[in-house]
């Protein structure tokens, strides 16, 4: 077994807005919605997902959450949450602080402003439109 | 900014429990948990954390619930829910159906058992301890 993971898929409420958060607010590309050919039904998913290759491979995925549920065979109710974060490592405090201002105007929420942690990072929350927290930290030069 | 995930971190009820089922279960080597020394308090975040670097760079960090509930700002009760999954790339249908029998073994659950899916995959689903999900996957050869 290959020590990997290749894709994250975020269960989100709205595909539009959330491809158009993730485009404005990170300023990531992605070719647009793909796979709507799979219309799904009442049992079967449907196969609409917004992705976005990142620079190290990994494909940052947006999925409807009634196709998630649909797909991993679970209850609707179980697919909300902020079990996790994202971790994105910025060169500086200013790059930190100037996400936060871009992701804000994009729809996304502070969730915590930036503050300095005793482990040595200068780092803050934000959540995308459906509750995905993402951490955005830089490592302070005197953390060695 | 760059097109990056750095690091995932999972919010985990049980570090040692959690530590146990990822290097059993996926097979990934992590040096232990780390941080200890910054204990947190009742509104600070204590530092323990787990880490594994995957092949591409990416951390995949395992962090207590309440410590990312203190770190993020955000209820306790928030920190729970399955709205995600981790997509693993596997070889061939063997290789996903090994995955999810070693899995099993360790502690995890299978939650969906593999399938194909219209979009020309084999993959089934598995929660890690926590509920956080995992999907397993196989790209079919026609699907070209």
């Amino acid at each position: 077994m290959k020590a990997n993971i290749a894709a994250i898929t975020l269960a989100v409420e709205d595909l539009e807005r959330s491809l158009r958060f993730y485009r404005e607010g990170l300023a990531l590309a992605s070719p647009g919605i793909i796979g709507t050919e799979f219309a799904g039904g009442d049992h079967e998913p449907g196969g609409a997902v917004a992705m976005f290759t990142l620079d190290n491979g990994l494909i940052l995925s947006l999925y409807e959450r009634v196709n998630l549920a649909k797909d991993a065979g679970i209850d609707y109710a179980r697919t909300t949450g902020s079990p996790m974060s994202l971790g994105y490592f910025a060169d500086s405090e200013e790059e930190v602080d100037r996400i936060l201002a871009r992701v804000e105007q994009s729809g996304g929420t502070i969730v915590r402003a930036p503050l300095v942690r005793p482990w040595g990072i200068y780092a803050g929350y934000f959540a995308d439109p459906d509750g995905h927290l993402w951490e955005v930290v830089y490592f302070l030069p005197t953390a060695q």
